[in-house]
């Protein structure tokens, strides 16, 4: 694309370095912004940049948070010996919005994936065994993506964690609740006849 | 969506007042933000807000551009008898990539739409009439969409160009160059055979 303005390539350039937007999309968005007001624009520029030079994490789970120790830590009503080990916020906010957990989070910050250079120590799994060790943790739910990386990175903390005195859990992989069987991919219908539970537990889950 | 951090919500919020972007494609490009180096975020910020408050309009083409005159109009090789009027930048830039036009263009900033409360005193009409009543333009080459605003806009200036000494010309529209005939619309197969040209002017367009 070959740009009458350095400025308008240069908008449209960083636009583009976004996942998921390419140099047409890019360019669709800024001209969209150059037609709105110009508060529309430095709203957004002050927003991003106030994000990204302000931003904190929990000292404890290390999800993002404005203050030193985020809502869900502080919150004396929650169980603090059940700890749901998740990748980033938006699992923290989907599992929120079930209402079914109690308990506290861990926020890993991703998986481990060779492909994209993430190991281990990219991610806050030391801060995590610091907290088995030293805390009144009794469960660990693991519920990270159901992928190869999902896979390996729970296995990795499921290795780490050996010989602590801890239950480690992970999420049920089964039919979707109100899916027909015969739209379930063959990998999750076997996953759901293996491990199937008693009829009377799935009668109190629906009460 | 309830977020964890008010930083978090205003960032997402603001990156979904942008065209095409719902609350939780704003959520996946913001949490991509805070995990590349901060210099990313900044240099997006100030490319948005440095276009946003710089941006200049050729004065007299009205294409964006940097300088008080744009590339193309200051070029003295290009036929300044001829002029192409289009939407915005997007479609000059198409335009040139053909490099079937030497002449001049005319960007309206949009289209006739009262749906979206767009009137002709909202595009630059007026600098046409203007243009076209003092300067040496000899053709105006309609080139908006061929949609019902496109054809609006296209009447309105018609109209307005009443009694002036000029001629006025529009897109060939037809079958695209490549396609099968039975994959093209019934309303474009029937204006390519309404409007069909000489053989011989197809094999002078070929060459």
């Amino acid at each position: 694309m070959e740009f009458s303005s350095k400025l308008l390539e240069n908008a449209v350039y960083e636009m583009s370095q976004l996942p998921g937007i390419g140099k047409r999309s890019a360019l669709r968005l800024v001209l969209h912004l150059l037609k709105q007001p110009e508060a529309q624009t430095s709203r957004l520029s002050e927003a991003l940049s106030e994000l990204r030079s302000q931003i904190k994490f929990c000292k404890n789970c290390h999800n993002i948070s404005d203050v030193e120790i985020c809502e869900i830590c502080a919150n004396p009503a929650r169980d603090i010996s059940v700890v749901c080990v998740v990748e980033d916020i938006r699992d923290v906010m989907a599992i929120e919005n079930t209402g079914q957990f109690k308990g506290l989070y861990h926020v890993l910050g991703g998986k481990i994936s060779p492909v994209e250079g993430i190991g281990p120590q990219h991610l806050t799994i030391d801060s995590l065994l610091e907290k088995v060790r030293t805390g009144s943790i009794r469960e660990l739910i693991f519920a990270l993506s159901a992928t190869m990386e999902g896979d390996t990175t729970n296995f990795y903390m499921y290795k780490k964690l050996q010989g602590e005195d801890i239950t480690t859990s992970t999420l049920a992989r089964g039919v979707p609740v109100g899916d027909e069987l015969e739209y379930a991919d063959e990998v999750t219908l076997g996953r759901s006849i293996l491990n199937r539970i008693p009829f009377e537990n799935s009668l109190k889950a629906n009460s």
